[in-house]
């Protein structure tokens, strides 16, 4: 009988890099920290006395709340720095900004930052752990973590499960590591939206590709809708809100075509009305706050297995 | 013999609501605070495990930070989420945001808002008691309980004082939970301005209206300034600050016809020279920065009893 | 036998009303306290229930963050207040913030303000231990402290030792106290930079002046450089960055001038190509990396010795 797997990774940097194992491991160790939730004290003295800084470049109050919380929960220390009004970087070099960051001895380092691959450039400088919490649209990997396992705790697996993502797939970090774990746990996915929202290389990302919501949400097990950024992009890649409500929005009428036990997800914040109507958001398929739940869950998993993998037992 | 009142509520909104005798629950356990602040130990392990959410719409680093030392000091967990420069509600609406913070399982959300009402919504959506820390125009219970207990703790009780109340009535979210609770304890009020910052409806109020200072003043026994934000209005109230401190300002010399042992309040910031000089400010009579202390003390008091009502206890 | 010196005062203000012994206390006591980071558990009792208010009148991520995780590896309860973005000051005098802070009983205040002796008044209206962050161009004592920690380490001692710090001596806060510092503690030092950037009664600061880098690397066991803010100033001191690197840049082959053995030091953030080179910055003789990771330790020194001279022990 071989031993469970171990966590032998330094850093989190994406999900492209782990092995199907690694991602369960997480996913269970996960399933023993949601408890810790729902105790009367929500602490337990795993993290204390290691140092967490969380470093935003770009705001994200729902993620670095789910991060902080997180790390609170594990008895951690948190330092916030929010580089994006600070003077952090003001002429100096992100490698400096690095080196300066190791400097101050933190065990674990949360970066979100909208440039591709600076987490992994922070990585090879440091030696804290460090968790990508969003790299521009390319992963963010405790995302597509708790994704799986709001779906893990509905299905009972991933494998073999047919799963829609749908909407702006081109400008999501979301699809990107959502996809990766989905395809090696072994899921079927397809990945639906308009043309203007599909990237040029669509087919090399191993799914299914579709251009319309009817049939991409035919017989699925799981629907996970993008948030839509109509006005973000250099152009206008739809006409409208409605317009697109019209042709890509969720409504109770489509999702009828999906299984019967069809579980709705979304990463938040939601547009009603736009990518999904109120009564699929508020319906009885939807997990989407369950979602939310589970990311605090995730991220302490996260924290834990990097700071026991690294020096600190 | 009764046994003592106990805390029944998840959530302390505002002190319309409140009886008499749990305004009085609320003060003495308060008091019992107060000497936390004193220790070289200043924390008790309270709410040790408990998540608080300190969710500011408007920025205020008065009473943020007397809520999060007040937490500190219960061992609670702190989360500061500044929704005025966050992306918290882009495309969000308030009853999502409220069921995402609620999916994170908090136990107490503290609240500013600059609508009324929104900390009511809020306290509906979650299972967290819910604190308002100020909502628009409308209430800010946890000051009109500093302001009781710092009463108290001079004259020995509420009932029977006569309490000036000046200023700029109309705009003032502590005068509404101030004379709300005076009433219930049964102080006399007076509520004193110029014409021009007096509601409409005033006398609805349930409180003696003077437009006098010296009128309002006569025989009182705690005189309560309200800081005038003269430039705030989208007209102006009075002609200037000159002019206000001319026929509103708490001078030495009109003080004299108050009692003689009268005690003068102000929430802070005070405008000196505005609707204060100096020499009432840092008089003998002035307790202004007693209200402060004690409203480290209060607001552990409603942490605790809200805390101890829900399920953690 | 003499008993060891013991701290005598409630703040630190600055460096220049130390007397040497105190300033070897502090760097003894920052040695103890370098262990900590090393640790597993990277957390001592020592402040366990006191309360320190990080008030920042100037954004400061690097210094803030260095004293916030001194804070937390002490278990001192923390509360940022970053007065440039908030309402504390609305319409209050620094006098009536002071006293207001004072009323909700901190142990410790740490602030950086834009004009000098802006701690100093703090420190007489309060009774809470205040450490000065830096008050515009006058002291920065915590940075003079860890410069003189990481000098100490590597050479042994401070007396007799050739410094020279080089840059814009008259707009820097770190410089007035690293030479306060090291003219007490009995080194030589040399002040160096171009005429632009020299104070008018630049011989009264007690050190060598000198307008050439050449000249003043000369045998240094120490060099010191300065951030150049070369855009900051009401007019430009340097023509332009190329131009100050080629006359004041440290390099290399400047570096050859000095000690054998000489080390590197900058406060940080660098401006490479500027200020420094690269291959400087980075080259076995910098030891600026190791002035972050010591103030940390000193700032950890100081919160301590200013708690246990206060009521605290």
């Amino acid at each position: 009988m071989s031993d469970p797997p171990r966590w032998q990774h330094k850093d989190l940097l994406g999900i492209a890099t782990l092995e199907a194992a690694e991602i369960e491991l997480i996913l269970d160790t996960a399933e023993s920290f949601l408890e810790v939730a729902i105790r009367p004290v929500k602490k337990v003295p795993t993290l204390r006395g290691k140092s967490v800084i969380n470093l935003f470049f770009e705001p994200s109050t729902r993620t670095r709340s789910s991060f902080e919380l997180a790390e609170k929960r594990l008895s951690a220390d948190s330092l916030n720095i929010s580089a994006s009004t600070s003077a952090l970087v003001k002429g100096e070099s992100l490698v400096d900004t690095a080196r300066n960051l190791q400097a101050m001895a933190p065990d674990l380092i949360i970066i979100r930052h909208q440039h591709p691959g600076v987490p992994h450039m922070l990585a090879g400088r440091v030696d804290a752990g460090v968790i990508n919490a969003g790299d521009g649209a390319h992963e963010h990997p405790t995302q597509a973590l708790l994704d799986a396992l709001t779906i893990r705790r509905h299905k009972g697996r991933i494998a073999g499960l047919r799963i829609a993502i749908v909407g702006d797939i081109e400008h999501s970090r979301v699809v990107r590591s959502d996809l990766h774990l989905l395809n090696k746990l072994g899921a079927e996915v397809t990945l639906a939206g308009p043309h203007s929202m599909m990237p040029a290389a669509a087919e090399a990302l191993g799914a299914r590709i579709s251009y319309g919501l009817d049939e991409a949400l035919e017989g699925v097990d799981v629907v996970m809708m993008l948030r839509t950024q109509i006005e973000r992009h250099d152009r206008a890649l739809v006409p409208s809100a409605r317009d697109y409500f019209r042709i890509f929005g969720l409504t109770a009428a489509r999702l009828a075509r999906a299984a019967d036990d069809v579980i709705v997800m979304h990463p938040g914040p939601m547009n009603r009305g736009v990518e999904i109507a109120s009564e699929v958001a508020d319906g009885a398929a939807s997990v989407i706050l369950e979602q939310v739940a589970n990311g605090v869950a995730v991220r302490m998993a996260v924290l834990y297995l990097l700071t026991a993998a690294g020096g600190g037992s």
